[in-house]
């Protein structure tokens, strides 16, 4: 896997921030989906780093806030699909200015974003597969390869061996959820809200989930419902017929899905739940499990979207304001 | 002002973190509203700080991603109104447990997270006024008070200079909304979901009224938008008839606001704007107004909430899980 991977430019981000030597921090900076997909990265950090700090930001309040700290011993990471995304080519050359190393995540080389920064870290993406090219893989190298180099984490060893079975997962999944996320676009054509909640490694997935899936694709109405705040304003939103999508996740997180779920199950009839022990992750990943788990979340749930947006006769395409105007 | 702070353990608290000497990084833990308060917080800290990190985590995660970093060179601040939160006070010992200095914000002398924390600030709180030891003011004075003590940072003269003025900025800013709040009480009453919109040093503003007095005292469906976020996302949501109520906060952030603010005037009718400009905080606070807009937008939100609890006949006061059960 090695050698295909240096090509995609990850082997030589990691070298650079072994090369730069004093690395204490690490801003995750980017827009809407990517911004979630690298909240991913943050997590990772959060839960292994023995002493590397960690932020996310979306680029434009990164750019407002413009933390006094930021300078060279700062590592920024952006990420932009497109490499496109003015708020996050900013942020990078913001970065670059301040004297920070930068690494970019995109799938365009040559884009603005590719131009931008110093280390550019390539991926690919297909909604409905996971590669072992795929974003959300490549961030989980890269973050791990980091630690690996800096704080001799060995977790990359275990997702390293579990990338090559991750295809497959995915593929099995899709036919195991296909019922499933037919009957939940059906049965939710009609809803004018539909919430998310989740934890841990999951909620930047329930996010993006909110804001892109439904809000953005569908024009649904949604709101991202953190399980461990839930009990703390938003569980009185719920109803019998409130429709909330929960994910349970593994690890650590996984008690306040399973509390939040429990306290949801006695008052709607309305909830769909995904639960990453039904993945066969940990079988694969073992300990790192966990950091994977938005991975095949994000398979299962562009399936419900996309049954969902067929059911309302509203492709996940259709946009009325993106694409179509400035702003 | 120095005597009567004295009382409620502001000063105390800022002489622990001086006396310990090797504070590098600060958590901001807390639940639903009390974690939106602490996030003000953590904005002054990521604005104002050289070197000092800053974290804002809600109780539950924070247990659930125990990052491996904290330790005796961390600070942990948890805010709990009643001082009863089981997660905010489990957190609370976590952190003492790992080394970590804490200091705890309450209204209640003696209640579990007073016994919990090694230093507690206490404070007091009228959602219809401001007063100079209003929860959201003696966070600044704390904030403030420990980088001045750690890099010199010399804002909090300007806030102590401005906090005798709140309480009648309060007082006039009522007046002047009374009319607003009512209007949006009774147009509002029967829209089904309610956005609100900020960021910067007002995100959390937002995302308070968004959870707890929308979804959790309203039972009215609502959702925290970033400005920055909006058109990564959310704001294909928009349409003629999408109530959202949009905060234009003051300094670097204020920008975001006015781009999303420009774009949802054009295809939204149902905009609530409100305007920190309009406040009158620069004149009493200088560089520091920025700081102090989430007490001014509490305040008169608090007001449209109340009108359209009144409209609704359903009391700010009332629940269907809080206080009626165990959970």
């Amino acid at each position: 896997m090695n050698e295909q991977v240096k090509a995609y430019g990850l082997e030589e981000a990691i070298a650079a921030v072994a090369a730069h030597g004093s690395i204490t921090e690490i801003y995750f900076v980017a827009c809407g989906g990517s911004y979630a997909l690298l909240q991913e990265g943050q997590y990772v950090v959060d839960r292994e780093a023995k002493s590397i700090a960690s932020f996310g930001y979306s680029s434009a309040e990164f750019l407002a806030r413009t933390p006094a700290r930021l300078g060279k011993n700062s590592l920024v990471i952006t990420c932009s699909h497109s490499g496109n995304t003015p708020e996050t080519v900013a942020a990078t050359s913001y970065a670059r200015k301040a004297g920070a190393l930068t690494i970019s995540l995109t799938n365009l080389a040559g884009s603005p974003l590719d131009e931008a920064t110093e280390n550019t870290v390539f991926y690919e993406w297909d909604p409905v597969a996971v590669t072992d090219k795929h974003n959300s893989v490549m961030l989980l190298l890269l973050v791990l390869g980091i630690l690996q180099k800096l704080e001799g984490n060995d977790k990359i060893e275990l997702v390293k061996k579990a990338v090559p079975a991750l295809h497959e997962m995915g593929e099995t999944l899709k036919q195991k959820y296909a019922a499933a996320a037919a009957e939940f676009g059906e049965s939710h054509k009609r809803e004018p809200v539909i919430y998310t909640m989740a934890s841990g490694a999951n909620h930047s997935t329930a996010y993006a989930f909110a804001i892109c899936l439904l809000q953005e694709m569908q024009w649904v109405h949604s709101a991202c419902i953190h399980s461990g705040e839930y009990f703390h304003g938003p569980f009185e939103i719920t109803d019998f017929d409130t429709p909330i999508i929960i994910l349970k996740g593994l690890g650590n997180a996984r008690k306040m899905d399973e509390r939040a779920l429990a306290f949801a199950e006695k008052y709607s009839k309305r909830l769909s739940v995904l639960d990453a022990e039904d993945f066969g992750l940990e079988a694969v990943a073992g300990e790192a499990a966990e950091y994977i788990t938005p991975i095949m979340f994000n398979l299962v749930l562009r399936l419900y979207a996309i049954e969902l947006g067929d059911r309302r006769g509203h492709p996940l395409t259709v946009r009325r304001y993106m694409w179509r105007m400035e702003y």
